[in-house]
This record gives C-alpha cells, structure tokens and sequence, in this order.
C-alpha cells in the first residue's frame, strides 16, 4: 500500500511540475497572433500645456476640423489601397499647409526672424529613411524629405545644401515670407523680450499651444510608415535641429514592430532616442505597443523631465498616443473607428 | 492513513512546484555580479578594406603609433582619476589633431573642395549629449560637441550656427586652409573623375584606408562617456550630415549599459539606430556587451549591407570592437591591458 502510495506521488508531484511548466512556456510563447485590421493613420499636432480652460469654442473647432481633414485625406490614401508612405505624405502636406500648426507655413520663428523647417520619413518596410534639417525655401518639408530618402544616397541633408537638392528634385519652392504668420512673428517678439535661457525655455514650452505635426499608418499591404515635421523652436538660435529629422528620435518605423512619430521637448527625445526606444522595447521585450509607448513616454521620459508624447501604429493597426502633458492634438481613423482629442481626459 | 498520506502528497505537490519556480527565477537573476575593472578606454580610427597587403610596413607603424598616443593620452586622465567625458575628449582631439584620420586636421573634402565636419559627445551618468553637423572652421569639432552639450539648451546644432557658437565659446577657430591635406584633395579629384553614384560609393568606401575617430571609456568613478568626430564622407554634396553626430547613431552612452562610437557607412548606422540599439538589446534582452554589439554589428546591420564597426566599454569596463569590414583601426587600455589592432585577423 504504502510503495503504492510513493509512486503515485512521484508521478503526481512530476506530472504537477510539468503542468506548470507547460502554462509558463503556454503564457510567453503561445499567444494566438492578434488579427490585423485593414488600415490604420495616427496623427498628431503636438502637445504642450492645452487646457480646456484656455482655449475658445471656435479655436477648438477650427482645430479639431483640420485635425480631421488631415485624417480623411491620408484614410482615402489608404481605403483606395494607397500605401503608409503616400498616406503619412499626404497627411502631413495637409497639416504643413494649415497656420494651425508649427510646420509649414505655421512654422515658428528663429531668434533671427527666418523660419528654418525640419521633416523626416521613414518606410517600414526596409528601414529606408530621409530628413532635411533646416530648409528655409522648401513649401512642404515632407517632400523634401522623401525626397532625400528615395533620390539621394544620403539620410540626413540640411541648410543651404537641402534646399538646393530640394529645388533640383523639381518641389515647391516658395519666397521666405511664405512662412510669415501674425502670430508666430508676435511669439518670438515675446520670447526675445523675455530672453529664454534654458530653465525658461522649458516653462515656455509648457505655454506652447501648437506644435510638431506627425502622421504614422499601417496600409493594405501591412506596410507601416511614419513622418514628422516642424518649424522647430520659437527663438532658437545657433542653427539648432531637434528631433524631428533626427531617425530614432522623432520618427521610426519597422515593419516589425510600429511606426512612431514624436512631438515634445526635441533634446530629451534625441537623448533617450525615443521613436527607437520603444520599437526596440517592443523587439526585446516582447511587449505589447501601448504598453512600451507608455514605459517610455511616462515612464523614463517624464522622470528625466522630458515633455512630449507620441503617437503610432504597430503592425497590427493597434494606435498607441501617450503623452506626458496636459494635452496633445492627436486623432487617428480605422475602418470602423476615428477619433479627434485635444486634452488629457477627452 | 490514507487520508493523511493524500495530505503529504497536497504538500509536497505544492513544495516541488514552489521549489521549481524558485529555481527558475535564481537562473534569470541570481547570476554574480561581474567585477569592474578600475578603467577601460577603447578608441577606433575608421573602418574599411583595410588589408595587409595593400598598406606599407611604414605606414602601419605611424598608425600604430598615432593609435597608441591617443590611448596614452586618454589613458592617462584616467589613471589620474579624471572623468570619461575628459578622458575621450582628449583622446579625440590627439586623432583630430593627425593627419592621418578622417577627422579634424585629416577631414576628407566635400563635391565643393570644402572641409565640412561633423563630431558629437555622450555623457553616460545623465544621458546629456551635444552635437555639431558641418562646422568648418573649428579646429577640435569634439570640443565644440562638447559646448553644445555644456554651454547651450541644444543638443545638435549646425552650419554657420554652430560655427557662431563656437566662436562665442571661445574654441580654437582657424582658417579652413587649416583642413587641406594634399592626399585628401587627391581623393576628391578621383571621386569627381569617377563621379561616384549610389552604389559606386558603396564600393569607395570599401576603399577608404581611414576615417572617421571615436573613443568611449568607463573612469573610476564608474561613469560612461562616448564621443565620435568625422570630415564625413568625401565628396559629399548637400550639406549632407552622417552617423557621426547623431546621438543614438554614432555615439551613445548610458551608465546602466554601456558607451559606444560608430564608425562606417553612416547612412546604415542611422536607419539602424545602431549605438541605441545595442544599448537597447542588453537593457532588455539582458545580454552581455560582446554579444549585443556583435549581434547588431555582424547580425542586423551586415545582413542589410551596412558596413562599419564600434568601439565600446560597458559599465565593467568589458571592451568590445566589432566591425564586419576587413579591417578597423582600434585599440584598447585597461590597468593591465593595452592592444592596437588594424587587421580583421590581428
């Protein structure tokens, strides 16, 4: 009775153990594939100190309309079986051409009153990126940038020569004063008079209530792609870029993974490489997307002191938009879904 | 009896499968702590087709030689307890300051016959960087990286902007004459002779015999520090801005991982993130320095053409120098350790 006893409990005890190591392996390795939605576009306008309390019923509007025309025409892109790059190109143009946004003719000021616009893309597909830093002549950044990505053997070109190159890929060249906007011109002259130094220049941003545009998509083909562009910094000097042309910082994309476009605090983004940081939390990890979008923009970003958000796709069509400030002008649209928000508790 | 032998058997079920969870999680944590050495400074001056049979027994030794004073130089802040940040600078600007590398003194020439050169610092302990794209005028462009990061709100700054800055910073300026060496403008005249499109550069840089330099260290204090300095690539056109001065690319360093300076095509080393993502692979993946480096080096970035290497020291001082070209100028010092290496079988 007794031998009995110790061998079914050698093969219970082993059968238990088995078990659990079976759930174990069953928990990491053998969830079913999430099932990917058709399309998906995420977009955003920055973020920065946007409260309800500080903005009028028409701004609101006004901006949640071109929010949403900005949505419609990167989704027709990708219902008509248009590709993630057309799409985030298509989207972007669209926000660079409206004053709302701190890109494209809204562009803001430099400390010596020229407007110096900074963009980035990158195709998912293969890792292929291009970027302008800097161009003062160029109507619609994005291009310029696709531009360098698809014709030049370069990533990242800037000034003077990425305006030439611009001009000899046949895109819009406009006059400087394109760019000039009532109230762009009125920020800097306050900016100068207050003359930011750095501690300032982060309260400053906090009261800035447009920003950095992006756009990411996942299309038909499961291609994902991500863009960013920006006028930059009000009153900053030096030739200064930040992290929107900066691959790895404001912008990233891999199939992979997700594709990624940042709006925030530029330096902190290029030090914590954010775009990069959470596709390879997502690699590494094994994560999901919201949550290592999350890690990164609440989690490490906001304890250094960086302000900013995100917003992506991964490749699934899953739509992540943390950030770590009162607000952010951010939207996105799948096939059954779309959804314009401004602040934090929309 | 039975009733008390089905009670043993509950609780030794219960044991066996805590005890086999407790095993599983020694595995993953428990490992000893490695010790750390009491400093490491690992430095590389390009990589390329650099190859036994086409170099000169003269011309190896001034290399090795140039080499080895940069490591006495850098090695000697350390052992005098000075920071990695003033260990790498002035191991960089002792390379800077030769002809012999692609970098400072030596810069390779841009398509208009001018010296346009790119350099950027990383400091490990807060993860603060600063950054110069196409500077032309500064003797030591390592310093000026070094200025971004200390002296201004910025992280990248460019151009004639960051020649402004420089110059308000007090750094050496000096003629662009400075920058002229016979054998760099040779080279130009054979690449505007050979008018080098996309894939011919990709063939001229296997012909490159030296380029861009790099340092990263670990003092005794435990602190990480990276930096990296380039003339870029030659005939280069546009304004076009490399690997070398974009953190995340070319350089970075963070105290819980690791301080990496790239070197190679760095058009790859951009769209591949490749100094974040090896920081990236041992804080998620948990793997060693050695095998992150050599996993992106001679696994992701090989296999989509990219050619180059790094140099790095992790926060034990473990020295890794990967690169998946014939050869990579390079050396490395720790208390009881001094190596100079060019060849891939040296």
């Amino acid at each position: 009775m007794i031998r009995n006893v110790i061998f079914l409990l050698s093969i219970l005890v082993f059968c238990a153990c088995q078990q659990s190591g079976e759930n174990t392996t069953n928990e990491i390795e053998a969830k079913p594939e999430p099932k990917r939605v058709e399309y998906a576009l995420a977009i955003h306008g920055g973020a920065g100190t946007i409260k309800k309390e500080n903005m009028t019923a028409e701004k609101e509007a006004v901006i949640r309309e071109v929010l949403n025309e900005a949505l419609t025409v990167g989704e027709t892109v990708l219902k008509n079986g248009g590709s993630s790059l057309d799409a985030i190109e298509a989207t972007i143009m669209a926000m660079e051409n409206s004053p709302y946004f701190n890109a494209g003719k809204g562009a803001v000021f430099t400390n010596e009153g020229k407007n110096e616009l900074d963009a980035s893309i990158m195709d998912g597909r293969n890792k292929n990126a291009g970027a302008v830093g800097g161009v003062t002549i160029v109507k619609n950044p994005i291009l310029a940038a696709r531009a360098v990505m698809e014709k030049s053997k370069h990533v990242l070109l800037t000034g003077e020569g990425a305006n030439q190159f611009s001009k000899e890929q046949g895109l819009e060249i406009v006059d400087p004063e394109y760019f000039f906007t009532q109230n762009r011109w009125e920020s800097l002259q306050r900016a100068k008079a207050n003359d930011l130094g750095f501690n300032e220049y982060a309260k400053s941003i906090h009261d800035s209530k447009f920003g950095t545009v992006g756009a990411a998509a996942l299309d038909k083909n499961g291609n994902l792609a991500a863009g960013t562009s920006t006028g930059g910094m009000t009153n900053k000097k030096y030739n200064r870029i930040g992290d929107s042309p900066i691959i790895g910082a404001g912008t990233y994309a891999d199939n992979n993974t997700c594709a990624i476009s940042s709006t925030g605090h530029g330096e902190y983004f290029i030090r914590y490489a954010v775009a990069h940081d959470i596709s390879a939390m997502m690699e590494y990890k094994k994560i999901d997307f919201q949550t290592a979008a999350d890690k990164v923009i609440n989690g490490k970003l906001k304890s250094a002191g960086g302000d900013g958000g995100v917003i992506g796709v991964d490749k699934y069509g899953n739509v992540a938009m943390p950030f770590n400030t009162p607000g952010m002008y951010r939207g996105f649209v799948k096939p059954d879904e779309r959804s314009v928000l401004i602040y934090k508790n929309d």
